[in-house]
């Protein structure tokens, strides 16, 4: 095996990411300095990926770090924080070698580029298990304003961002081959999986209109049924209404809504607003470029249910992902 | 195996350690705010451990969870910055039941309490491999006045806190038993291995007056050499002078000293401070009751040096621990 040892390691590779940050000392320190701006919070969350479990060993290595991120990046945008950077702690096995780790280095300098976040620092070590992957992603918020899981109230609607079931697609064509799906669809779905679009510019615009959001990485009913219990209310979904990506219905057939609603790994915003947003949050959609539907109602109660169109609940198996 | 679900997990063994932070939200959301005060920075470091890297399986949870939270805040303390909170990723593999995490989060806990510590948030996630605990860790320090690698000048001392070789020693006792040494000295090795002492006082009452400052986790003269590099200096270290734990010359010999600088985890501080503030570094070694110990001194040139009592280098194998 062809590795670089752990110091040549971060000074090829990710001394380079955190040149634009001055608070992170070239990686050269033990820890970094963060200074959010007068009037402004910082916002912290951390998100892990584990070979086997959130990615697989033949994915590309330069896809599996912009994932990396992009799933901190996507609470940042539920948040409505904006991106500031970020620690990144590697427990490393033996088969990662100097290209895997270039690519990879290479993945996470292109998604620095694209979202503004910098390389702040992090640890390194060795483990005779899986490549597992921990990003603390930091943000800031103007002081008060960071978007809650809590706040959703009745009479709110609920909304959801760009498309949902894609990651669950993805994922399914990963491990099963492709049944009998278009190609061009079948890569779309495994793009979506791999590389999700943190919805940063939305979720900014968000602060002040929404009143309760979260990024839906469990499953649509799993992440609405959060707000709903921690903002004590019920949300009704209308199935019909949910934003499916293109290519389920192939996959899953009459199963499609139901799937994709549990699947997770979507990492669109899920919120509810006021009715009386509706108009400014359809345009802060069109301002943010960022396709987003309205897909029920906050009402009186507890708990979530996904409704069919003559509003009887659809029973389902399960509500989303859960690790154990 | 009897374990909580994820979700329960959180509820009933960590949201309780996240009470005293209002801006972690019970824990009930996917983010954290963090609101340094006015001339305040915000300081950050990540550390992980991982099973059969850093600890053992066999050790008891309540001294790997304080473990995880120790070696990060050695990291605060070398920093000069005041403990303020934590996230905390863990990749859970089957083996670790109720029991465990129960006890994981009673040492939690009980460090919370010691070192004024809190739990804003984090991750957990299903692993096929071992266990990982990586602790992203948040002190302030006033600002501009954290404690730097780079800064060490020609003609400063160079001076270390506690003793030196123990987590060393402790680790080798764990995986060899224990070749003829009394058994309450092999029980304190193994407890520096287990339970590090951050030096939180001592690194406090360092602002101002070190020139450079980091804890010693690869080894004393890895670390030391660390501060070498940065600041572009040489360090001799007399090897008479090195503070060593009780116990490693009957458990190394002749190799005692050689052994105890490279070996790594004692989370000890090694700093550098000029000769005039020789006073001072003293009476901030009283005031926090910690011993410091001179060990050395700053000089033109670069790279670290271990030197006999005749001022000859004392050849080593290796300077300190790494991961690969």
């Amino acid at each position: 095996m062809s590795r670089p040892s752990e110091f040549e390691l971060i000074a090829r590779f990710f001394a380079p990411l955190a040149k634009a940050a001055p608070g992170a000392f070239g990686l050269t320190d033990d820890a970094a300095i963060l200074r959010p701006s007068a009037g402004e919070e910082l916002v912290v969350t951390a998100d892990a990926l584990v070979e086997g479990v959130h990615f697989l060993r033949d994915d590309p290595a330069e896809t599996v770090a912009r994932k990396a991120l992009r799933v901190n990046l996507s609470d940042l945008a539920a948040k409505g924080a904006k991106p500031l950077g970020y620690l990144l702690v590697l427990a490393l096995p033996d088969w990662p070698g100097t290209d895997w780790l270039a690519a990879f280095a290479k993945g996470l300098a292109e998604d620095q580029r694209k979202y503004g976040f910098v390389l702040h620092g992090g640890d390194t070590t060795a483990t005779p298990g899986p490549l597992c992957i921990a990003v603390t992603a930091f943000g800031t918020v103007p002081a008060g304003q960071m978007l809650r899981r809590a706040g959703a109230r009745p009479g709110d609607l609920a909304f959801v961002s760009g498309g949902i079931g894609g990651g669950g697609g993805g994922v399914q064509i990963l491990k099963n081959n492709r049944p009998g799906i278009p190609p061009e669809i079948a890569d779309e779905l495994v793009r979506r999986y791999r590389l999700p679009e943190p919805r940063l510019a939305l979720g900014a615009k968000l602060r002040g209109l929404a009143s309760a959001a979260l990024d839906v990485s469990d499953g649509l009913i799993a992440d609405l049924g959060h707000i709903a219990e921690v903002s004590g209310v019920h949300i009704a979904v209308e199935a019909a209404r949910v934003p499916l990506v293109a290519g389920l219905k192939e996959l899953w057939a009459g199963e499609a809504v139901a799937k994709a609603v549990t699947a997770g790994d979507d990492y669109e915003i899920a919120f509810t607003a006021p009715a009386s947003a509706r108009a400014q949050i359809l345009e802060a959609a069109r301002q943010s470029a960022t396709p987003v539907t309205e897909i029920g109602r906050v009402e009186e109660g507890e708990g979530i249910a996904l409704m069919d169109a003559s509003g009887r609940e659809i029973p389902l198996p399960r509500q989303g992902y859960t690790h154990f």
